[in-house]
């Protein structure tokens, strides 16, 4: 597996746009905004490898959630797969927790589906595969 | 800058070694132990980036305190640059704190240098320059 990008959960969009433009040495590629899990997300390219700053859009987002918690920081991990639908069950059977049963829709054009983090050593893991349009 | 490792701190190297493996499908490719941080390290390819596996080694080791604050989990970002010194003095003319003032052998023959989390989003960054024999 491929590491996709690695999601970091921020208070300010703009500001954190502005202090990974510094740190990375390049501006944010891409703003989406994720309706069905509540953030907005922008995109910084690092290598092959993207950053994904997530900002809470609503009081009951996962990201708002996470920062009450533990406060800013690195939340999730996603690996690129060819078949999401294998991957999860070839993860299941080897004991890890599936967050959602199903491949649900992310930004960046992908299915994904989170595993739990007490599977993984604590880390949130999303798997991730392209939409073929 | 390129996304060059994610280090993720880890109670049971030995255990947390296979977990990674079926995650993410082979085998961690080398082990190394770096006594000035106080950690065992273990390695896996994930695309053009490397995961780090970090084990405290000793009592006073920064991942034995980070786990007992925090627990398992995701512990630094590692970006690598071409010329360290020239980043770090980048970085701190944008405000960034440095939490070495001039860089330090780390794991896999690399000169790095860590930013304080607190200047950079909650991330504790680590800038690598790979040592040239």
């Amino acid at each position: 597996m491929k590491l996709e990008h690695i999601g970091i959960a921020v208070k300010d969009l703009a500001a954190s746009n502005e202090l990974f433009a510094s740190l990375l040495g390049r501006a944010h590629y891409k703003i989406e905004a994720v309706e069905s899990e509540g953030v907005s997300t922008s995109f910084f390219m690092a290598g092959e490898s993207k950053i994904e700053l997530l900002e809470a859009s609503r009081a009951d987002s996962p990201i708002a959630k996470f920062i009450e918690k533990r406060g800013e920081g690195i939340h999730h991990l996603a690996f690129e797969v060819e078949d999401i639908e294998a991957e999860m069950k070839r993860l299941q059977a080897e004991g890890y927790r599936l967050l959602n049963e199903t491949p649900k829709r992310g930004a960046d054009n992908k299915l994904i589906c989170f595993l739990h983090p007490k599977s993984s050593n604590g880390v949130l893991v999303e798997l991730c595969q392209s939409i073929k349009d």
